[in-house]
This record gives C-alpha cells, sequence and structure tokens, in this order.
C-alpha cells in the first residue's frame, strides 16, 4: 500500500494528463464557471438569524454551524483568558479522494471547486468534500458527485488506503473534525466534468504553486504512509536515492526521514513521554459562553469584531457560483485581518531531517495540544515594541526568508473558502543551519517525517497546519 | 526495553521475596495498619459541602474533586438522553512505578496501600499514587514517598519505560485522566516501610488472587509493551514457547499475541478505519448541570441516588488509617448498588489469539468511543423479562462462566478505593470455540494482543476495564 502511494508520489508524468495540460485545463474550468462573492449586511443573510437572548448567530434550520462564543481558560502562555467567537460545527464531515490505478500508478480523482473564500474561486479540492448537513440532504440540493462510493453500504466493495479524523483549525474551531479518507476503486468510474486525475507526484508539482490545491486535499494527502517497508527500507531507499542528481538533494533527504525507521533523534516513546508531560502540566478550559457577552467584540450589522481590529471578524457573504449543487447561498464567513506564517524549521541531525515541532494550545483543541509546525502566526510586524507575544524561533524565519537561507520550500497556500474568506497562510520549510541547536524549549522537540506520519495515524496528534507543511512535501523532481 | 520487560515478566522468582513470602508480608502489613472506615451524612463531613444554588458536592479548597450532574444526549444506544452525577477532577495525577534490575531482572517498587474503599482495606498499589492536589500539598500533609524521582527536573537521571495518559471509567469521571509512568532507577534506593520489589511476573502471579493488586497498578502495568523485536521475533517465540508445557499452552499462545508483528485478522489501518467510522457516524454531546437539576436522581443526608436505585450512589465516608499521610478524613465517595462483570472473548484465528473488543460509548468519554471489552455491563438478572438491554455476547459469557467453558482467567478485581467504595468486577477471559463467528456487529472487531497494546499507547483509545483484563494476562507459568 505505502509502495503504491510512493509510486505514485514519484510520477510527475500522469496518464490522464500533464501538468501543463492540467493548468491549461483548470483556466478553461475557471473561465467556464460563473462566481460572483458579494460581502453583505448580517440582515440579508437568508436562513441565518442572531438567537434572540444569546445573539448566537444560526441557520434557521438548527444546522450547518453557528457562530458562538467561548470564555478560555489555560495556565500556558502570556495570557490567562480570553473570550473569543468561534464556529460551532459539531459533526464529522467527508474529506475523501477516489483512487484507481492507470497504468500501475495510483491517480487522484480531484475536483475543481468554487468555495465563496476561494482565493482565485476555484481550487482543487478531494472528490468528496461534504458536511453531514451536505450528504444527509438538509439543503434539498442534488447530492454531491461520488458521494455513493463513499456510503457505508457501498465502500466494502472498495479499497481502504486511509480513514483518519483529522481536527480543523483549533482558532476558529470548536473540536471539529473531519474524516479523511482514499478508497481505491477497481472498475470503470465516470468522469464528471470539473473532475480529474493526477498522480501524488503531479499534486506536489502544483502545491508549489500559490493557491492551486485547497486545504482539504493537503491534510488528506498528508497522511499518506511511506514508511512501512520493514527491512526493505534502506535497499529501498538506495534504488529511489540513485533516480536523484546532487541537485534533488532535498527530495531524496525527505524521503529518506519518511521511511526511516531507527534513524532518529528521539524514539516514539520518548516523544509520547514528552507529550504527556506537557498534558499534564497544562490546562485548557473551555467554555461556551453566549455571543452577547464576549469580553473585547462587538457585533455591528456587517461584522463581528475585535474591538482593536485583532485577529478575525466574522461577516456575512452571498455567493452566485453556476456549478454548485446550489446555485446561490448566503452565509457567514471568518475573514482574516492579516494572512499568517507557518514554518517549520528542518535539520539534519544523524544524516536524516528532522522536524522541529510544537505542542501548540488552541482554544478549539479537543486534547489541550496538538504537534504544530516550528512557528505558527499571524504576521503583523512582530519585532515592534509592544508586540503581545514574541513566539520562538520567529526570529529565525523571519531572517532565513528575508536572506533567503535555506528555504526549501515556501508558498502561499489557502485555508478552505467555505469557513475562510481569502484567508491564506505563508507556508515555508526551512533547512537550519549545522550550527542551530538541538537543544529546544521544553514545548518543542525533533521528529523525522516518518515519526510524524505515524502521529498523524492517530487522531489529533497534528494539527492542521502542521498537516498543511507536511503535504508539500516532495519526493519527485520537477520537470 | 521491551525485552527487559519480557524478562521480568517471565521470572516468577523475585530476587527481594518469593511470592509467597510476599503473601505472608501482606498480611503482616494488614495486621500492623489500623484502619476504620465509617459511612457518615454528608453533613458530618469537613470541609466538603453542598454549593447554595447548584447543590453540587464541592471541597472548601476548591481541589480534590467534586460531585457535579451531566445531561448526556447521544444517537448510540437505547437510550437517546439521560442525567447522571459525575465526579468532576479536571487534573492529571500520577500513577507511578519505580522499577530497578536486580540480578538482570527488572523488579518494580510496589506500595501496600489503605484506601477507604479498598475491598480487604489494603491493595497493591504503584509506588507513587498521587493527585495533583496531593502533589502540589493542598491537604498540607507531608509529601508522598518517593515523589521525588517523578518530579520533572529529576527524570532525566531515570530511563523512563514508559509514560502515557490513560483514561479512567467514563461512566463516572468526567474526562478524567491520569499518567501511567515507570521510570527505571540505576542507584540504590531506600526502600520504605510498606513497600517492597517485585517482578512482573509474580505481579501476575497475584493477579490470580481477587482484589490484591490495585486499578492503579493493573492500569500502568497494561501499557508495558512486548512487540518490538522486530525480526527476531520468531525466532526468540520459538524460544520462549519451549518454555512451556502442553498444558500452559495458553500461555504461549498469548505471548505470541502479545508479540506477532503481521499475523493478525485486520491490519491496524483497517481497525483505524473501523473506529473513524463509528466515532464519525455516533455522536456523543455531554452538558454540564447542576446536581439539583437531575432528572431521576434525589439528594438526600446520606446519598445522592437513582430514585430506582439504579447504577450507583454517593455517599460519605470518614477514613482513619494509621500508615497514610494524612491520618484521618471524610470524603464523598461512589457506590455501585450491584457488582460488574468485565470479559474478554478470545479466538484463534490464524492460530494466533484475538480479542473481541467493542467500541464503547461512555458519557465521560473524551472522544465519543473507547475501545472496551467483549462484555463489560452490571450484573443483575439480565436475562429477565424488562431488562433494560441485552448485551451482545453476554449470553455466551454467562453461560460460559456457568458451565467453566474455555474460562481461561476469572478473578474478583476492585476499582480505586480512593473514590469507588467496594465496587469489584468479575474479570473473564474465554476462549471461544472454532465455531465461534468471526463476523461479529458493526461496534466490534477482533484484534491481537500487540495491536491492542499499540493503541494504549496513544492516550484515549482502550478504555479501564479493557486494560483491566489486558494486566492479568501472564505468560509466566504458575508455580
Amino acid at each position: 500500500m505505502s509502495l503504491d502511494f510512493l509510486k505514485s508520489a514519484l510520477t510527475v508524468n500522469g496518464s490522464h494528463m500533464s501538468t501543463e495540460e492540467f493548468l491549461e485545463w483548470l483556466q478553461k474550468r475557471k473561465a467556464s464557471i460563473g462566481v460572483k462573492i458579494t460581502k453583505i449586511p448580517f440582515a440579508e443573510m437568508n436562513h441565518w438569524y442572531f438567537e434572540d437572548e444569546t445573539q448566537n448567530l444560526r441557520h434557521s434550520s438548527g444546522k450547518f454551524f453557528s457562530i458562538e462564543g467561548i470564555e478560555v481558560e489555560t495556565n500556558l502562555g502570556v495570557k490567562p483568558r480570553w473570550t473569543q467567537p468561534i464556529i460551532n460545527q459539531n459533526e464529522i464531515g467527508y474529506l475523501g479522494i477516489l483512487a484507481k490505478k492507470f497504468d500501475g500508478v495510483l491517480h487522484f480523482l480531484m475536483q475543481c471547486k468554487v468555495e465563496p473564500g476561494n482565493i482565485n474561486f476555484v481550487q482543487l479540492s478531494p472528490t468528496l468534500q461534504a458536511t453531514k448537513s451536505n450528504y444527509s440532504q438538509v439543503h434539498k440540493g442534488n447530492p454531491p458527485l461520488y458521494l455513493e462510493y463513499f456510503l457505508k453500504n457501498n465502500r466494502s466493495k472498495y479499497k481502504v488506503l486511509l480513514d483518519q479524523l483529522q481536527s480543523e483549525q483549533g482558532a476558529r474551531f470548536l473540536k471539529k473534525r473531519n474524516r479523511n479518507i482514499i478508497l481505491e476503486v477497481f472498475e470503470d468510474i465516470p468522469l464528471e466534468d470539473d473532475f480529474c486525475w493526477l498522480t501524488l507526484g503531479q499534486i506536489h508539482t502544483l502545491l508549489a504553486l500559490d493557491n492551486v490545491i485547497n486545504m482539504d486535499t493537503r491534510t488528506v494527502i498528508s497522511g499518506i504512509p511511506f514508511g512501512s517497508y520493514g527491512d526493505e527500507v534502506i535497499q529501498f531507499y538506495n534504488v529511489i536515492s540513485a533516480l536523484f542528481s546532487d541537485d534533488t538533494e532535498y527530495q531524496a533527504g525527505m524521503l529518506y526521514s519518511a521511511v526511516e525507521n531507527d534513524n532518529h533523534l528521539h524514539s516514539s516513546a520518548e516523544i509520547i513521554s514528552w507529550f504527556t508531560e506537557l498534558k499534564a502540566q497544562y490546562e485548557l478550559t473551555v467554555k461556551r459562553i453566549p455571543l452577547a457577552d464576549l469580553d473585547e467584540w462587538t457585533i455591528t450589522e456587517t461584522e463581528i469584531a475585535h474591538n482593536e481590529g485583532k485577529y478575525f471578524k466574522v461577516i456575512g457573504v452571498e455567493s452566485e457560483i453556476s456549478n454548485r449543487e446550489v446555485s446561490s447561498w448566503t452565509q457567514p464567513i471568518v475573514e482574516s485581518v492579516q494572512h499568517g506564517l507557518i514554518a517549520f524549521v528542518v535539520k539534519r541531525i544523524n544524516g536524516v531531517y528532522h522536524f522541529l515541532v510544537q505542542a501548540k494550545l488552541e482554544a478549539g483543541n479537543l486534547d489541550v495540544l496538538e504537534m504544530a509546525p516550528t512557528v505558527q502566526c499571524l504576521t503583523g510586524n512582530y519585532r515592534k515594541a509592544g508586540a503581545e507575544f514574541v513566539p520562538p524561533f520567529l526570529d529565525f524565519v523571519l531572517d532565513s526568508i528575508k536572506e533567503s537561507d535555506g528555504i526549501l520550500y515556501r508558498s502561499f497556500q489557502s485555508e478552505e473558502g467555505g469557513r475562510f474568506y481569502k484567508e491564506q497562510n505563508e507556508n515555508v520549510i526551512i533547512e537550519a543551519p549545522e550550527d542551530f541547536p538541538e537543544d529546544v524549549p521544553e514545548n518543542y522537540t525533533w521528529m523525522t517525517l516518518n515519526q510524524l506520519k505515524m502521529f498523524i495515524r492517530f487522531n489529533n496528534y497534528l494539527n492542521i497546519q502542521a498537516r498543511s507543511l507536511i503535504s508539500v512535501i516532495r519526493f519527485n523532481r520537477h520537470d
């Protein structure tokens, strides 16, 4: 199974279309889809209303999601208490990809999908991207395409390659998770408009571009394992690495980090102990409160916003889209006031790439802490006097970006466009120099890519930002 | 590391004392400890009070634990909604065992500990059993013995053999967890009164007796891994199994199940998918409510009880104990109205013992479902007409017990005596006959012991009842 995934990751020429053909096709699809997104006052939203006493923002069906308040208390970090709005969507949606072998190589069925918050309007999403409300037909539209393959009664006909629960943004969602699933089909299946087959290598190649592959795709592919070869790993690595020339040392190094079995700085038991220590030490208490009761937030006719303009706001949008199951609708959406920065610092330790992982507390976390990138923050001038808090390693990351030092990967990638309005994060992977210290603060540790992938299997270990950065790591060579 | 554990599990003659000597010593210790436990009205408890409006039962320090109410809604099972009292103790305690090699074999430092709810008063507990309130000295007593070894700043001197967060009873505690930790020390350490060194084999032998090894010990040792031998596993197994004669086929079979690597019915990816499916399908919503607002429960001067006498009640006790850090105190405690039954059905599939595991929802679960024994319930006459619900496989288990058919293990073991008043469960492991169906209902699956131990590593997978049953499995021969 892992070998099938790896073969697909190393295949940069798809059987269905080349990456260049894909980009042309994407442009044509975009041109064929009519999109109009308009910011509107809350009062103009259909079926959405502010509940009388609480001022919570809800849908009249009681489904989809609501915007509510939470009161957060914790003994970690610089703020022991705060209140904030949060998206409450207590249901598990599907992020599903169908996979099929063409010419012996796994291809993934990807969709050109329009979401109201998407930069570029159209991004490449999983085959199926459906909330429970979607697939249980609350909105009375057509059922999502390819839904039937994922339904429980049909699934036994296919091979489940991956099927995990993964967390959403803990700073925005209250304990929200989605089911990340990849099914291999063996029969011919119809290719609908707006869908195409790509190899994992092609998806990785496209991840070098800004805002083409959506967050839902990134989280699903982040969980793909490569590391279960047992003894063959070294021989296998030798074969693969021979494919690479010197100038692609990065890919070969990442591949080795993804398949290593016993060449890590810390054993998995040590990492579990590190995480146990931190979870025992730090507490997170979250109480749901009415949106009306937030301390520093104000609801106006057009937005729910922080009084000092910090963090994010909730606004209303009207979407008119011509290729979607429901062609026109209104909804609340979250708009960030700044773009964010997520960065992994990596370092060769014992010759193997190790990732500097942060244990991070976010208000919506199911279990206090999740493993996050080395740096994860909103941007802004952090070095200015009066900044709330300068995260560790931020200076190193910003300097590296400024000097183009050790940058292995850099792009802008979007948050999910169904809930986030044109929100993007700069995604960066930086190779630290030899003298970068291996001793790190207590809530950081070093892990190989294979170890990170091991923790992804067990739900609520890696946060969505860490998974996004892992998804962009490629082993293939660009053509 | 695993090999050290296994060697200890196979050693039935401890260097410090033989198991017979231990039993004599235990009797002497019991005789030397004065214990008086008295049921008292709530009004006679010191520092405990019912809060004015909510009637929640609290300690005046705000620490320790409180008895509160919850309202539970779920789409799994026969009851879609109920209210109940629950223990709220939002802190992570230590269950810590010090280990040290004598004559090359790991021994564990065990404590004769008195708890108010203990059947027999004295049971064998981990070296350190301490709530955060304990070790942060809320009660102004002496610090627990051996605490200093486990404190963060000292721990680097020792080898962490195991360090995991594990859940407590989900039907009684709201999301409570403890830190299960085993540290190997290399220096000489003082042996305090009431403490002794035992091998894992000796502890397993003592687990054949009723109510000697307490729940805290059982949960810690349940996480001990044996299965990380890689390729040596088969050769190793051959060596070990030669130690066994035919009449100890059970032990050899369990050992093989604990170390197998690829001889299981379902891959770990398939099991994760099974669990993902169920977590996506079933919802659990728990709302904290005042104890005063429970539907079918009444607070009297002496108990918080269900109106029909079902489930459990909360009572007050006064404890006078002569060897404990605080020698006299009062507290609320939970008294079950019946003893419980927990049973694993196991079956040889492809020649390897597989455990029939249930995905079980309990109100206090952090994450909807945990993996539980095949049968876990309060006893009573389940077959009588009008029973609320007859759990699957209960008939098979009760018949097997009645006919003494395929019983591999059977004993009574206690719940933790600090919170539970003389509560015990019948612990049973039953080998199913060849014609026992491998097809099981959707919320059951088959797993090897090694697979169960893999999931134990990642918190909140196996519930405490499953872990209790796993802890009793021995590979050694009784003398």
